[in-house]
């Protein structure tokens, strides 16, 4: 058995604040989420199906001004604290001020809004970490017709260093297709990492309900409801994804190319399979709980016949002892040569006789 | 840990009376709701790109008759319970019976009711209150053309003071937007208001989940119970709003402009948000009264546990101080030199023996 | 608190007898119901804006020969349990006789049906009744273009006084308006008379929670399930309404009038209410029985933690006690001057000790 | 109280084979379903609205040589064990192997096929048995535009002799209607023996509920738990059934004709109102469980709270009784002229102080 | 009683690894599944109504090169971890990169796909096995117009060996038909498989029932568990199957002839009673965890009152005959002469009215 790791998943998770925002009139940036001192990162990919070029910013430029002809132009944004960087990108760029809001906003549920000229995506990228749960950011997209805007809250790293080697190496189609198929790509990327953190999860289920077949504790317990809210968490992340993904599926917006969707069929698939997977642990981590329950009363059920075999056994005898204690002056038996003698024969039988009762009544 | 308020939620919440109604014919206005002496307070704001007038009123008057071109007015009318006052503007503005009625009868659900010419549309302001919990009134808003008429119960103040400085300021796009616009501000900022509610209800959920892993006791229990009730309000206050921002959304009236939409959305958005919250809530809660429950049963087992090992090591022992009180004239043990001490001997190694079986079964 | 009322609600109200139709033609008509042997009552009232004409019969008659022009005319029959006088009736007005057959059959559900010429409406009117739960009556209607037919069981006299009286005076539209509105009128009637239940019942949700909280015991669980039983009926009785005037609301049938289905959105509106109601005291009675569980949990483990308590003072003592009983011929301490006293100090010590014992762990 | 009947239903009604059919080609005969030795019976009824002729087969012959003019000819066959005979009637009339297959697999969800010559329509006909459970078979219906086949599994008689008497008598419409209303007056006459079903069920529900409250034992848990299977497969029988009778009643087909469209919504009625009960009688059931377990848990209580007392009292009495067996030779009390009378008047009033706490505590 | 085969199915069955997938391109072939050494075996049939073909081979080659006219080229591949073959094969026909890589990776949803020229079908293979449990694994079928190709993991043969000999011996439709037909009794048999699984099942159920009625222990309770994750794991191959067929009914695809519809129609109707079986043993496992649980109290319970029984028998006894163990100088009784028989009666009696009482509460 391995090393358990203890989960204390208190529900914090849940409670992020987001009422400071209160008042202020649609489209006001402000940062919601863990604070940050960290300074800004920009990366700029720039590819086309002949060539590519990186670069790495700190402030505000202008990204767009195509390295080359006919390509696409990633920009990759780690760090949504920088709320003026943020305003004036989406000035330069004309992104609706509801947009905006919604990238430095980090507690929004996954969805798709089509503004046209561009689509606006959230979702939300899960990451296993150290401590057996996983650590969750957002991460926005704005797909336009030959760029890509995504930002990330850059707590923790992303996960597409897989996706930028294949765009440098030029292997597979992703340097011939367009940016739709990059968005595609990313979010590839990103429900892939959700199979990671499910596998982690999966193995936790196991090792815990393997312990509760052996020792059944109070720490049990805590781990199985600590797992069932980590398991709300991953389904309020993953559910409305994949409503977005089916929007995306269908293709209803131009900037949405044929050849793609197949592939956002192949992810839908992939997020479907996740979702499956989570409403598979929920049922799992509930027949735990009726697990350890149901074990719990019947060690309870144990430890009551134990107490009753014994105070059985034993409070029968000591009213006999008692008996023969009595210092009445008239009592023959206690005059009896061999009393004593007869006196342990018949507790012994008595003792055996209740032994073999609760033999046959199962509870010894 | 903080220090707790105990929440005695009884269900009267979910029982007013609104049977005095019935036989009266419909459109009868009857104010169903909290008594209030309060003089009803009327206070008129117009304003239009360039402009703003505001004027308070204690009584009926033609409030639209407007203080500047292309202007919007909006009319706040604090206090539904001056039944008269609300018939006169109603016959003033032809508003349909139905919609006055369901303006004093403050029980009603969440709606949108499309009537040609305006737009009725109920809703539930939350705060939260310095109880702990959080005080509900029914906010009724009339959306015409160039108008906007809302309808406050006037318990507790509005949370719109935001809305109204953005007018005076003219910062925003307010001042340039239609009626429509000024409804969305207002809905935005009730449905800012549930998350409010929401953070509030979050920290005390954490807070009773920690009480609950420390010292769980028959108050948590009544907590957990009082939260759920709770819970049961907001999404009956909370699900029809959605249905009728969806409405909103899909901008099916010509009172409605295009460009308003998109805020429209947002502010769905924001109320799917709530709604999640709240289910996530309950399945947290339900996790509780598990943890609760089990944890019942586990110090109940505890506790047997620990009678079960008194009874064990005693009963028996007793039991053999009773053999040698006994008074047979004829007991050898009774007659040898050390029999005391070999007896003691005997117990104490019966004990620790017990003591090392229960160790075993982890029984201590 | 007030004085409770015991509700000892069987299972009867849901198990009423229909299968002594079983094998009979469809249009057959057999009462089912309560007996009864009244005389069927039939009023009829026919009105136009300018008069309005009331009559009393026993019997079959020409109840239609308009009394005054452009009138309407509502024919009342309380009591379905003559058949004869059903069928007479039906025939003369060609009736479908399905129709016949469900009124004179009173476990319907609601429902509506349009047969063409008329549509033909069940459902159930509730009033609460003196024994703290409701009575239950079918109310089927005949609505055609310019008469209303009304068939009660006429168990507890009806709800309609108030549109009677309406009628009568000539206050509100109903003298204007045609025999939709009508219908309109003693369905809306019907729905409020369910809020009174409602109401009833609330309050009889908070008398028991209260209880629940001061004295659970036994009498509260049947209270509980009992309550949950009368919610099973109410939902039973109501959510099919719903979908019955939906229809009504959308106006489908010529027999509506556009300006009656404002009218009817309104009383959709209320029904949906009554359901939002019961299913939020179906959440109540849930959590309730939640919490009576708990607290009988509860309650056995303090009653466990009492008993232990005493017998791990009281059995290492009498094991004490019982030592200096024992009859051996070499027991030093039994010489020692103050060995009494001792033992007396020993005891009384591991007493204290233990007391502190329980206190630390909470058991006391 | 009536004497109750033990319900043993075992899963048993759920594990019927149909493995034995594997590896067959589609349309290959083979018989699923209870053994049978009972020569096959095939009676033909032949009606018009101005004659009838009635005939018994044991073999297969040309049923619908059509006996008059404009009849209907309905074939009733009761055992469905004889392959050879199915298979060659198949041949004779043209019915797809399919249909063929499903008539002998006597283990079909009800269903509606349209094969356009014909509908093919399978249900299960349920009847009341003397265990106080109830008895299911299959029944097969072949509709065509002018002859109506039905296979029953002949195990305990059918429920069509109504529906036999009514065209022999020329009763009712059903001599003048087609063969679909035919189809109807069966299917009716199926559906109305589901409430014969549902009553002795219901009856059966108060009888155990009434001993649930009177005596609540191990036996009235199982009654519960196999009540609750009965009711899954009720179910399981009808719930399919509604949408069969939902396609008729649109009579999509050409071989339904429009004037028996209401009576299919008659039946469609009814049939939402025995899935109605079925769903009551499960929320029943669930409620009698609740109520069996906190009974159970209401007991133990009890008898918990009887031990404590008993222990409570006579533990420290015991000790008492104890200290003054003790053999030490100095114990004054000893001595006192009183001492011993003193003793019991200590030992009563502590046990009476008992007594009072335990009133007060109310566990007595 | 048979022979009992315990369950101990953990929940590995749900934690198979695909993340080692993670950060590859689309299209990548991994396989993902059981590791297996054997080598892969390729069968091709070639079957026309008035020929057949057959050839093995173990590696790649042109199996398509058509036999004979007019014929349907089956070809089954058993065994998918030889990742270059399947590329190979892949690229000859032009398959998409997605369904080769869906073909390797062994842990997709059942699912349908269409390709325009060819249907991608991926369903579960389940098969009854010797621990009591069953065997599972991924086919993949591509059903282009005139070949199918099938690939198997190959773990436990397959059940096609009734479609092969169908084929051979020419009897049925199946050598007339195109390879939709193929493709639909391959589906058949293995729909017809699950049945297999579903008896063995039911078995299973139906013997812990009886033994959960004699002697619950521990042991059920883990049957039963086990047999829920059986269930769910059952649930999550089927549902989605159900939806493919659905697909394969309404027969969008130019591939699929409409006179295979009706027997995609007859596997529709199969699937939906494998769920419908399902769904009742899910039901019917609940009912057996209640029984269990509530057994487990029942039992306590019984425990209890024995203790409690034996409790208030001996502990008055004891204090009585403690009583008289006493040393006072003056305690008249002992002095009497037949004061030790007194006593005796006294107790005799007193033990049996205890009897007398708790057999009126039938505690004994």
């Amino acid at each position: 058995m391995k090393q358990r790791k203890t989960i204390v998943s208190s529900s914090h998770r849940f409670t992020r604040k987001r009422s400071i925002k209160n008042g202020l009139p649609p489209g006001t940036l402000v940062h919601i989420g863990d604070e940050s001192n960290k300074k800004v990162q920009i990366s700029v990919i720039g590819y086309a199906p002949d060539g590519i070029v990186e670069r790495q910013f700190e402030q505000i430029d202008r990204y767009l001004d195509s390295p080359c002809d006919g390509s696409v132009v990633w920009v990759n944004i780690e760090g949504v604290h920088d709320v003026e960087l943020i305003r004036t990108l989406g000035e330069q760029h004309a992104f609706h001020p509801l947009v905006l809001e919604d990238i430095v906003n980090t507690v929004q549920r996954p969805k798709i809004e089509d503004y046209g000229d561009y689509l606006f995506i959230v979702l939300r990228m899960l990451r296993p970490s150290e401590d057996g749960i996983f650590s969750s950011e957002q991460l926005s997209i704005i797909l336009g017709p030959d760029y890509l805007f995504t930002f990330q809250e850059g707590i923790a790293g992303d996960t597409f260093d897989s996706v930028r080697s294949r765009i440098r190496s030029g292997k597979g189609k992703i340097r011939g297709m367009g940016a739709d198929y990059l968005a595609y790509a990313l979010i590839d990327a990103i429900v892939d990492g959700y199979f990671s953190v499910l596998e982690g999860f999966g193995e936790r289920i196991v090792d815990v309900e393997e312990e509760l077949t052996l020792t059944p504790d109070q720490q049990s317990l805590h781990q199985i409801i600590g797992m069932k809210k980590e398991v709300i968490y991953l389904r309020k992340s993953v559910w409305p994804l994949r409503e977005a993904i089916s929007f995306l599926e269908r293709g209803d917006s131009l900037l949405l190319h044929d050849s793609t969707r197949l592939y956002f069929r192949d992810v839908y698939d992939h997020t479907v399979q996740v979702i499956d997977t989570i409403e598979t642990y929920r049922d799992l981590l509930s027949g735990m709980l009726d697990l350890y329950l149901s074990s719990l009363s019947n060690r309870t059920n144990e430890v009551m016949k134990f107490l009753t075999v014994v105070g059985t056994i034993f409070l029968p005898l000591t009213f006999l002892v008692g008996v023969y204690g009595m210092n009445f002056k008239h009592m023959p038996e206690l005059e009896w040569q061999s009393g004593y003698y007869i006196l342990w024969v018949v507790m012994i039988v008595t003792a055996l006789l209740m032994v073999a009762y609760f033999r046959k009544k199962r509870w010894l």
